[in-house]
């Protein structure tokens, strides 16, 4: 089974957020083994270069198979593209991490580690929505895949 | 103060889709009235046609002022760009309807009695996680208008 890493920053704060999310996670459960790693948000420190050096100092230390940054900057693909291509990924990839940056994104540090960039839209997001918009395309990817009903 | 409203096919099932979508709606009392109207989803008709027919013409009924519809295959904005977009739009109505079709879409009628369309995303959400997007993206447009500290 599929290992899908979510390496994020920040915490889901509401409780909605955290049900939302959960509901996702809890159907990601038949189709693959799905780790969420929450690091902290480093805010306090202030200087935006301080906090995006050390949120990316963290983010690295947990990357691991094929790796995919979230950037809004990047190349978007329709559900249906995204779920080709995760197939594609999952044939020579037994582990794939999603990477959600912080306020200030990520350094080239960890643009560098990304085996890609992908964009979800132009708009920015705040993370907690920004996780749910993720863990459900990636929900989306797998019906698609498996040619349940659930897209459309 | 400018009204907004959402004109949307299928309500939210869900607690946490309400509850999330109350969030945006309690936050943007302060820069608009905004009104959600719910139309009910017609996929009991069966046919695709015939759900796309009868839902477009209840919407029909209900587009007031500048009319934007959602439409994923649309040109889309950064949320700065659609922030400034929506302030053009605001000085010359004050009224804004924003159109989210049901699961099939919309017919030709709607599009032609919409003023502009836009997209989000290439990739398609469910309506309830689209619906918080959308109002979160309404909010942040007031936010970066109004130079408040939300956007980044």
């Amino acid at each position: 089974m599929l290992t899908v890493n979510l390496v994020c920053v920040g915490n889901l704060k509401e409780k909605f957020s955290r049900d939302m999310a959960a509901e996702y996670e809890k159907r990601l459960s038949a189709f693959c083994k799905l780790n969420i790693l929450e690091l902290k948000e480093q805010n306090h420190l202030g200087d935006e270069n301080l906090i995006v050096g050390k949120e990316s100092e963290e983010i690295l230390q947990h990357l691991k198979g094929f790796v995919v940054l979230c950037d809004v900057a990047s190349k978007q693909l329709s559900s249906e593209n995204f779920a080709s291509h995760l197939a594609d990924v999952s044939q020579r990839n037994s582990c794939i991490t999603f990477v959600i940056g912080g306020s200030f994104g990520v350094n080239d540090k960890v643009k560098r580690a990304a085996n890609e960039k992908i964009s979800f839209s132009q708009m920015t997001f705040p993370h907690n929505l920004f996780r749910i918009m993720l863990l459900e395309q990636i929900y989306r990817a797998f019906t698609i895949l498996n040619g349940k009903t659930y897209h459309k």
